[in-house]
């Protein structure tokens, strides 16, 4: 067996218990009683320790030393070592008690928000988001020395490899350049079309239910391979071949649960989609975070928030709940799910505030990480962007920089990927519906076979084959930026 | 750390891996999508081997070297060094070949036997069964040596600790001997009573599962640690902390299900009431299969088909299903749950015909262990037994020795433990309610408190601290026997 072979096996083998992970984690959320969780954190601690110490192993690190590129290895197999030795240098870059200290850090930060949050006590998470900042910082340091980069653009990499602040700042710019303004004419256009009618519940949750796994299947997901339940918070988890997605309901609400599946739907396409060669192999991996959010970008915010799925999604919302009369018009729906609305809270955002919340975070992170920004300044330093922003005046900070769980949980570096996600979902959707012109007014027949049909084929079987600018360039022409994004919004809002 | 300590931190973290296995096998019987099933068999297989090797690593075995049973250590923690050396005992003993071999010949004679007994097609079976009956007899030869016992005292040894075919031998015989009598007797007196009326359904599942909870929760069972579910077949499983029972649902028949919760339950309340000190200690586990039954069938046959229990049940079943009649009456109820009809299917039996199906596979699979049958010559001999006790004339083998799982399976010297299970349950119950003379009164309240107090008390909290005998002597003043049980059935069936 070649080093490059042995390797192959030990990272299956350290994937099959990120897929035990995986599904342990979605049953936490799921389906685990409340009086199991200390015995699941043990469950979760140690298979997660048995994988660091399989990746960062002096057998891992002898047989990345002997895989030679050139030795007979294909395109995929030279991209999945690639990989390999990108995982080994985060995991190897941080010492044990670095990474123990991290997480006990993350622990009681995270326990302390849950008190904080809506007490909006920033007082009281202070001292513990300090010491998680401070970690993070020798997080990055220790990374970035690895590889010669800077401790914030090493934080990026964990999330997106080859992301560098270098890379977001221009894009950034360009889009706060003209976000306040788009903002302002979105809403003076919007108060100029007949008022917005609201649908009268409730709405049960079994119709919900049978509306979303409809959707759902029009969308592609396989349900052979996968399972939509409820959970407090809706993600995308569970393991490979096996992707399980979750939502909640609100009685007195339909669309915002079913948008939130159709956005989870997008995310699990791309994990359903992933290169079976590859499965448990890094180079069979989604590419970061990014691209991975622009799976779910769009097929939420492009293809199901269009005039054409609208058509589509207004008979079948009708019969499905009984309803009848003027808020339940296709022109009624498309006005509901296309509302703009300033907002202080991030995940309640529409798609043209919500790059508002991503800039002033991203802002703040940067410059807290690097040491320019006091974390005393950080609830104004926060405030002062929405205003800048968005217009509006932070009243707490409940509703400013205590919303979020990224900070206090350790998520440094997660937050540009949202925005950067909603532009590669811009720039993906116009490439589809460029190179397969019935992507687009298919919807309106709820079929979304050929806009899949060319995700799948250049983003999501690609893996982590290529890096995702590259992969960008390949399927649209050029590489991330917000132009696309900007003229989606203008076409959409104005 | 003295050496007892580091292996108490190794046995805990084998005790978090295998809390894990646990939750993803309930997962693959009762949640997991169809397509997943290879992707969750490489999960397991990895989880698996990696608590084994940490079993017999050289490292556990120095620590079992070097840790003194004198040296301070209390009563639990001598126990639960025996039991670390036991169970490190079972697993080196076997080379990883054997290992190997046997887990491939059973998934082979598992995946035949699901086509083989549908048809009765014993010659197809036959080839597949034979290498595992000659693997098993080899890992009993191997535990044995290290254990100086026969190889069938080695795999009884693996379900139930100490268990021995010398121990088991008298008792069968004893049974064996009444007990073709006991069942014409019974059939005989039932003859002179009044007919069965059945109940007529439809039931709806959701009703049967509200009584099920309901029943669940008077019986003891803490939702807050645990769950019921759906599977196909029942079973009581997932981890420490987090026990989860199944059953399943028929429209037709709500006595089935709530009898086979009511069971599952029992096995769920052992689970639940094991010494919280040591929960992931070998100690604290239940003390083998003969225990594990014996609480299962405690709940359902001896406290659930009570006269007492009944006349609890008639009017809640009367009250959740809208029944009424004579069909519906205490008595008819009590009827239906005791009725005596001898049959083929083992899982189908009654509490008095169910031994006659244990004792036929009791003398078959030791003769074949120990060669003194040839497999050419199981199903004669399987229906020679069946004719013996039951008076029944075997058709075909899918009604005779292709039935259960677990030759093909490779659960050899596990059938005896539900009849010695079924003895056990006489035995406790009987002293229980001599100990505690509300245990059976309370029942026909629903209270199952009393009894579930000295259950507690007496085996769950005790878990592996005493072996079997010991524990039955302490609890019922007498060590396992058939005396009681044989007297509980002409009690209520004679």
């Amino acid at each position: 067996m070649t080093a490059y072979q042995s390797l192959e096996t030990r990272f299956a083998r350290m994937a099959s218990i990120a897929d035990a992970v995986g599904i342990l984690q979605w049953d936490a959320e799921t389906m685990m009683p409340q009086g199991a969780n200390e015995g699941r954190a043990d469950q979760l601690a140690t298979l997660k320790g048995l994988a660091h110490q399989m990746l960062v192993s002096s057998e891992t690190a002898d047989l990345l030393a002997d895989a030679g590129e050139g030795a007979g290895l294909d395109a995929w197999q030279q991209a999945n070592l690639r990989e390999m030795r990108r995982t080994f240098l985060h995991a190897a870059a941080l010492p044990a008690d670095l990474v123990e200290a991290s997480s006990r850090a993350v622990s009681r930060a995270e326990m302390v928000w849950r008190e904080a949050r809506p007490a909006g006590d920033f007082a009281m998470l202070k001292p513990h988001l300090a010491e998680v900042l401070n970690l993070q910082r020798q997080i990055g340091q220790a990374k970035g020395e690895k590889m010669g980069i800077a401790p914030y653009d090493a934080l990026l990499d964990g999330y997106d490899p080859g992301l560098r602040q270098a890379r977001i700042d221009p894009i950034f710019a360009d889009l706060a350049a003209g976000l306040p303004d788009l903002i302002q004419a979105a809403l003076a256009r919007q108060a100029e079309r007949p008022g917005v009618m609201p649908l009268d519940g409730p709405f049960p949750v079994e119709v919900q239910r049978a509306v979303g796994e409809r959707l759902m299947r029009a969308a592609g997901f396989d349900f052979d391979r996968g399972r939509l339940d409820v959970s407090l918070h809706p993600f995308c988890g569970g393991s490979t071949g096996d992707v399980r997605i979750t939502t909640r309901y609100s009685e007195a609400n339909f669309l915002g649960s079913l948008m939130g599946v159709l956005h989870e739907t997008g995310h699990a396409l791309y994990e359903q989609g992933r290169p079976a060669a590859f499965a448990r192999q890094p180079v069979g991996q989604a590419r970061g975070m990014t691209l991975h959010e622009s799976q779910s970008l769009l097929v939420e915010m492009q293809a199901a928030r269009s005039p054409q799925f609208v058509s589509y999604l207004a008979p079948l919302a009708r019969e499905a709940f009984g309803g009848s009369g003027p808020a339940w018009t296709e022109e009624n729906l498309l006005r509901l799910v296309t509302r703009v609305e300033p907002g202080f809270i991030r995940v309640d955002a529409d798609e043209v505030t919500y790059p508002a919340h991503v800039l002033v975070r991203y802002d703040v992170e940067k410059a807290l990480i690097a040491g320019d920004l006091a974390i005393d300044d950080l609830p104004g330093a926060f405030n002062d962007g929405i205003r800048a922003l968005l217009g509006l005046e932070v009243p707490n900070d409940r509703l400013g920089c205590l919303q979020d769980i990224h900070w206090p949980g350790g998520g440094w570096g997660y937050f540009p990927t949202y925005t950067l996600g909603a532009m590669a979902a811009a720039q993906l959707f116009e490439a589809a519906c460029r190179a397969v012109p019935d992507a687009l007014p298919a919807l309106a027949r709820g079929d979304f076979g050929p806009l899949r049909g060319w995700l799948r084929e250049n983003v999501h079987a690609k893996g982590s084959l290529l890096d995702t600018d590259d992969l960008l360039v390949a399927a649209t022409g050029r590489p991330l930026g917000a132009e696309v994004f900007q003229a989606h919004l203008r076409r959409r809002y104005l």
